[in-house]
């Protein structure tokens, strides 16, 4: 296996694959990276056993400048081999496999030489062949995630609750995820054969990876859905997932379809005012900020007391408040991821009682995004 | 005590009086900001015992807009009350001490009340008065404490070593450091009475911050020194450090002044290439970089070697090189260290022998700055 390369943009592909690859794997071979060179160019991969990328550099692409002397594959340590091409002198690598997995990397007057690995000891990705691939926008898919990965749970104790559940039915595509204090819904229509269904449970931190792996790079992925995998496929990159198994629970019955207050807000004031009471909040042992609202006179206070600390109250801006008198207290924490998924937009919160989940949705499109959350009983 | 001020304003002397301040301090009081208000301005504290830092806003400075309702004095939890300040909504804070201690802050909508403690409670600094005071131009003393700071010990076994000695004798201001492995040494020749004399023990943390503090914002800064603190002033901003009490050992001595090997090298490219080699040294267990010198072919060889891990050699390019062929071994990160502090100039280092010390130093005013490395014995 021999070939030179582009060194600034094969540190780029480098660090693309290096998302996948932990340090804290229990499975050795994963800390390394896996190089296939066949005379169509260059594959690489990185894995944790949970998600997998890998990105295919072909001869024809310019910027890389691949140019292939001897084919063959071989697993480097990835952390390692990415410090030393990083910091190589010369704008041209040359990597070439001798003896023994003895891989020789050199550019400019510096050659370095490290141990590589057996690549037919790494785990083979699946093989996802599907007829009901699915395109998707990135930026709707980017924001989907960032708008339902808040409310996954981070406890093991139910482990499909990590998950955001995805379905698809009738071209129309659904995102639930909840961690029974709080839930997040996204839906999204695709113009699509609306025959196509998935059923499936993608871990959130797979989400969250796949989302800044796209980044701003690509306009469209597709989607595949295998057994217990999914795949991404956006350019010459793709990145593995493994599903989560077993039944997601029912969650449309979970939000209220009815409400006796409801109130409008300029998402990010409400947000900075949260923020604030937070700050106090996190001070005392409940992190519980009230919120007090007296559709009468148009009032809606924000506050939050602990008596080791002190206390804070602020009359909040409202676009309109309406219904009965309410006051409801939450955990704030839940109120700000919340809010930060709505961006710069208007919204409609709208309670039912002390002690029932409250929702937030957009005044505009309020049928295609809701974020719900529990409050806390304080007496 | 009651003011108003600019709040983003305020926040930015906040900040500067914060780097002080612990939160892991065994001192309960000083996890507080002191604030003392008079008719003349508003006095900031913050400290950890070993460095404090007083900044004054006088009611004059324009841009903190500073008005004073009624004087006093109060202690407030620092990281806490500068989060709060910093998340109010509007330009302008209201500041209000009442009953107990109670703290109101208030600006817009968002009234905030705090719990403070008395400022009688507060370590008091000392006054540090002088005729010899020495007026020093901050960039030239940021320099000298990066260049100098490097080779502090920070192993507590002995104190002494953790602080940069300073002695000003007939004009010429001399700092020197060690850590017993290395050794860095600066000269400054000051236009001040040659009869002004000190020899102090600053520790190596608070030139850091001091360092910090100064960051681009003046031009000159007073150094005041009483017997077991120095006092920093520059602008409306006090520095003060403790001293570190003891005799620094004889360093002068320590310098070799002949040499048997001399090469030239651009600081900057010879920084890269330890900076390569070391990649490899550091996943051996001995961290070890060795140099060849061959004057009589011109050559200069880097290389590291790991069983384990693999090899790296560099054919480094040279200025010059003379004198005696030489092998050589030393910790690359010492050698890093010492090659960031020459920044982009050319340097010359001075080899005796494989055991002996040996000296880096500019080729352009090289009796100012000297910065020595102790070789590492591989055989």
């Amino acid at each position: 296996m021999q070939f030179t390369i582009n060194r600034p943009d094969f540190v780029r592909r480098l660090n693309d694959v290096q998302r996948a690859i932990s340090s804290k794997t229990t499975i050795p071979i994963l800390t390394g990276i896996k190089l296939v060179l066949t005379d169509n160019g260059l594959t690489l991969t990185g894995s944790n056993a949970d998600i997998s990328i890998e990105s295919f550099i072909p001869v024809t692409d310019e910027e890389a400048e691949l140019s292939v002397v001897s084919t063959g594959a071989i697993v480097l340590q990835a952390r390692f081999f990415s410090e030393i091409v990083k910091r190589l002198p010369e704008k041209t690598l040359s990597f070439e496999v001798k003896d023994n997995f003895q891989t020789e990397l050199c550019s400019g007057a510096a050659a370095f030489t490290i141990k590589g690995q057996d690549a037919n000891n790494y785990p083979r990705l699946p093989e996802i062949e599907t007829d009901d691939q699915l395109m998707l926008d990135v930026p709707v898919l980017r924001q989907l995630i960032a708008q339902t990965v808040i409310a996954v749970s981070t406890q093991e104790s139910r482990p499909i609750l990590t998950g955001v559940h995805l379905v698809l039915a009738g071209g129309e595509l659904l995102a639930v995820a909840t961690d029974s204090h709080r839930l997040a819904q996204r839906k999204i229509n695709l113009d699509i054969n609306p025959n196509i269904r998935y059923d499936v449970i993608i871990p959130g931190k797979s989400l969250v990876e796949l989302s800044r792996t796209l980044g701003e790079d690509f306009d469209q992925v597709e989607m595949r859905v295998a057994d217990n995998q999914v795949l991404f496929l956006a350019g010459n990159t793709a990145f593995y997932s493994r599903l989560l198994e077993g039944n997601y629970p029912e969650t449309s019955r979970l939000i209220p379809t009815t409400s006796s207050t409801k109130a409008e807000f300029n998402a990010p004031s409400l947000l900075a005012a949260i923020e604030r009471a937070s700050l106090l909040s996190h001070e005392s042992h409940n992190n519980v900020v009230k919120l007090a609202l007296t559709p009468e006179d148009g009032n809606v206070m924000i506050s939050s007391n602990s008596p080791d600390v002190g206390n804070v109250e602020e009359a909040l801006n409202t676009e309109s408040v309406s219904g009965e008198a309410l006051e409801i207290s939450f955990n704030p924490d839940y109120m700000k991821d919340a809010l930060r998924s709505f961006g710069q937009t208007q919204i409609r919160i709208a309670f039912t009682s002390a002690l029932r989940p409250f929702t937030l949705v957009p005044t505009e499109d309020d049928d295609q995004f809701i974020q719900l959350i529990t409050p806390v009983r304080t007496f």
